[in-house]
């Protein structure tokens, strides 16, 4: 019961006017040190700085007009918190954010910038989602999960397609995995517009969830996850999960020394700027690049929001 | 008795098989910050990371086959001894960089990665150029000026000939100062391939000499230059002055603060890295906002090169 190839491309076209279709980079002291042709889909150029706007708008435009009026909610603090309230701004609709109370400012200054209506909470996952529903009662609005959403699953399978059309011969495709939102969408489009292109999750070791799913059958949850990268720490979805188990090939784990060499080899030797989330995609290809050799290699750069004022470097 | 234009349309074909034609980037919140339409050209993302890789590969390849064989000769510690050496080697022929001996490691290695034969020598320029002197004596080899020579001016005068090419239509374009080599051939290509296109300056205000100079219409030196903008700390020279005087429009000085604002601006916002030299440009820009209201104004990005261990967020 995969979503099918129609689907991805329906959502491609309703979406495209209101996300960039990024460029594609690469850099010859990487092809030349892993041996292969790797293609970077800069996600960190996207709209609000992460792939999360291609999920935000597909799924807020699949809404009634009813719907609509009435509002999206969703609690992250993260990027797809930002994502939703740039989106629902963009598309004319409210949108609802509850982040923990202890968030930093500086997340709660982008939500406020995009003009979402931020609700406190506490940071347990039970006050977030009864925040959520107490604004489901009172508005009617929608909840939109982050990543156990088939249309945001969609939505974020654009970013591999464009890439799929760019590179048609790609033997790989790397995504960071967390939610699974992204890897499960990346898995779709690499299915269906590639030519046995296989793809790969990478994930922190300390937040190996998804490692563990797909070795048990069942959907897996961490005890600590002390991570860098902070998108990652979630766990799979029973709507992704199913699609992860059916068209992932393998999952990285890698190290967090490896995360923030792999960061700062991108800042360095391209010079843009990626979130330690998209370094865990850089850094599984460093870790298995006898794997890679000869071939050619996609990897989705998931996002380049980070604070600049607390960066790993030097660690 | 300046340059003339099919000088710099030779160094243009001249150099192209040797350097990237670095992409022209905005964004569309700090054209909104600005009320312009402001075009980034990209040379953090030219081989080395800095534009000084144009200077350098024209000049070496102005040389007469003898001189290529005996080799060639800088003293510079930043981006022009990285340039030489990357340059050099790709076209087959001896570099030997001049480096103080408490240089930073980094960029000690960074020289030594491109193959560059490095002297190391006291800090003081009369000590440069006495290690400088001595290797020409020992091996022929011709000396670079790292902004103060006709054929680096023209090498460097290529990046805003196809910026104006990108956007025929710029009222201004700006540029840092610091030895002038930039400025003069950037203000060069506005001259001949802009139309009406003004070339500002933008100058650290702890290292004005160039805004002086100006001033006074002599070559004026800084006392001290205690400024972030460590590759714009350097004075004028006599090929490079006269062509400032007459076509620069204006200098707009900046303080370390607002170099800093800027840095931090365009990495969070367009998520690429930019050294501070660069951000002395976009601090003018934000500076004197007033002046390039409704206007097209191209600012070169003169280099991306950074020690990721010595951010200046935060200070």
């Amino acid at each position: 019961m995969i979503p099918k190839k129609n689907e991805i491309e329906a959502a491609y076209l309703r979406i495209q006017a209101h996300v960039h279709n990024t460029p594609v980079l690469f850099s010859s002291s990487l092809n030349k040190t892993i041996g292969a042709e790797v293609f970077f889909k800069c996600e960190n150029f996207q709209k609000m700085g992460a792939f999360k706007m291609r999920g935000a708008v597909n799924a807020i435009l699949q809404l009634s007009e009813k719907q609509k009026q009435a509002g999206v909610v969703t609690h992250s603090s993260g990027n797809f918190g930002q994502a939703v309230a740039l989106a629902a701004r963009n598309l004319g609709v409210k949108a609802y954010i509850v982040m923990p109370s202890n968030a930093p400012q500086v997340k709660k200054d982008a939500v406020k910038g995009y003009d979402g209506i931020i609700s406190e909470s506490e940071s347990t996952i039970a006050a977030r989602e009864a925040a959520s529903e107490k604004i489901i009662q009172q508005t009617g609005a929608t909840f939109l999960h982050p990543s156990n959403n088939t249309d945001v699953i969609l939505g974020n399978a654009t970013a591999a397609l464009e890439l799929c059309n760019m590179q048609p011969n790609l033997n790989f495709i790397i995504a960071p995995v967390g939610g699974g939102g992204l890897l499960a969408g990346t898995s779709l489009a690499s299915y269906y517009f590639g030519k046995n292109c296989k793809t790969i999750g990478a994930e922190p070791m300390e937040a190996d969830d998804a490692f563990r799913s797909l070795q048990s059958g069942r959907i897996e949850t961490n005890n600590t996850a002390n991570t860098i990268a902070d998108g990652l720490k979630t766990n799979l979805g029973d709507i992704n999960f199913p699609i992860i188990t059916k068209l992932v090939d393998e999952i990285i784990r890698v190290e967090e020394s490896e995360i923030i060499s792999a960061m700062r080899y991108i800042w360095e030797r391209m010079k843009i700027v990626i979130e330690p989330s998209s370094a865990v995609a850089v850094a599984g290809l460093f870790k298995e690049k006898n794997k890679f050799k000869n071939k050619q290699i996609g990897v989705i750069l998931s996002g380049g929001n980070v604070d600049l004022l607390q960066l790993p470097f030097g660690r």
